[in-house]
């Protein structure tokens, strides 16, 4: 009863439609105060005034900071996984364009997930020890389909140099735009990924000895 | 008194030659339990334990958990900044060797200043508002001369693309080491400098049009 009351006089309140909504505002909600904010310097009392819930209401959704933690990362890993599976799964663009749409994927996060991104780079080391296995298989998986993409531009003739090495040039570029990238600037998220594919392809093709 | 006795009984206790020694052992182990437990989980008592200290004399030397991780950014990019301009002074080193010297500086951290590295890259928000704004003028001034390799580059008709973009791809591909990097691996940090650095050269060189 407590948490309802409260959550009724909450002023902030934008009532979600339903629990999935709500899980998903709380969500995030929270990478935006983490980003802003910190991870340890905000409380489950902060994210609940965030959201314009009651503590017990906040609780019934998710049972502590840590478990929110892990559903931004899920969130976050499963976009750039279900993009990569389901170009791989239609078979028509060439290693080149694969490459780019990774790239794109992963700068474009920096504009719609701007408070996921610094959480899911600088905060996995936090991640209960039960759900950081999962975590870090997903992100393994995620890794293991770029290089890949290395691989097979390497079959390919295409493509030259280490594949592991190559993939940690690709995600290091793209990844690294969290600490610098501002979409309110006058780049595009999609400007940045062209440059930086520009730049790898060119960098790793293949070339007569 | 007490703090002499009480640093007088720890038994971990390396006893530094003078001062600057202590000052320098101080931050070290402070970059190292930053780096294993996290800037916000670490206390000054913590850091007091590490060094053999007791919590008087640290303080001492540092009045504040802040002043460490400002003492932390000033070494970490001085030592770049340092090295940078020393080549920059001599002028006898072509602009592709540069750009390598750079990227080995930075990887080469990734080894030897361990535990510097997350802190510096993932902390820098957390410095005190009086001392952020001189660290932030001494990380823009690495940058700069960073660009202006890659705008030497275009004068001389040997690289294209923007300076600007081309500079986030060099840190991109090197700072983001830190996070994959084992130094105890058998990829020396020399052999993915030069790796990025064949993508970088290869990926910005000029090409007729």
């Amino acid at each position: 009863m407590a948490a309802s009351r409260s959550a009724r006089n909450a002023p902030r309140t934008r009532r979600p439609r339903n629990a999935d909504d709500r899980r998903a505002e709380i969500v995030l909600r929270a990478a935006e105060l983490f980003d802003e904010v910190g991870y340890h310097l905000t409380s489950m009392d902060d994210i609940a005034r965030a959201v314009g819930l009651s503590k017990p209401t906040l609780y019934h959704y998710f049972t502590s900071k840590d478990s929110i933690l892990l559903a931004i990362h899920e969130e976050f890993i499963s976009i750039l996984l279900g993009r990569q599976r389901q170009r791989l799964e239609q078979d028509d663009r060439g290693t080149s364009d694969l490459l780019l749409d990774v790239m794109v994927d992963i700068c474009d996060l920096m504009r719609t997930h701007r408070g996921y991104v610094r959480v899911f780079f600088e905060h996995h080391r936090e991640l209960p020890e039960a759900s950081r296995a999962k975590a870090l298989a997903a992100r393994d998986a995620y890794f293991d389909s770029v290089r890949g993409l290395f691989e097979r531009g390497r079959a390919e003739s295409l493509l030259a140099g280490d594949p592991m090495l190559n993939s940690m040039a690709l995600f290091g570029m793209c990844n690294w735009a969290y600490q610098w990238y501002d979409p309110r600037g006058t780049l595009t998220s999609l400007d940045v990924a062209r440059h930086f594919h520009r730049i790898l392809l060119q960098g790793v093709e293949r070339r007569p000895t």
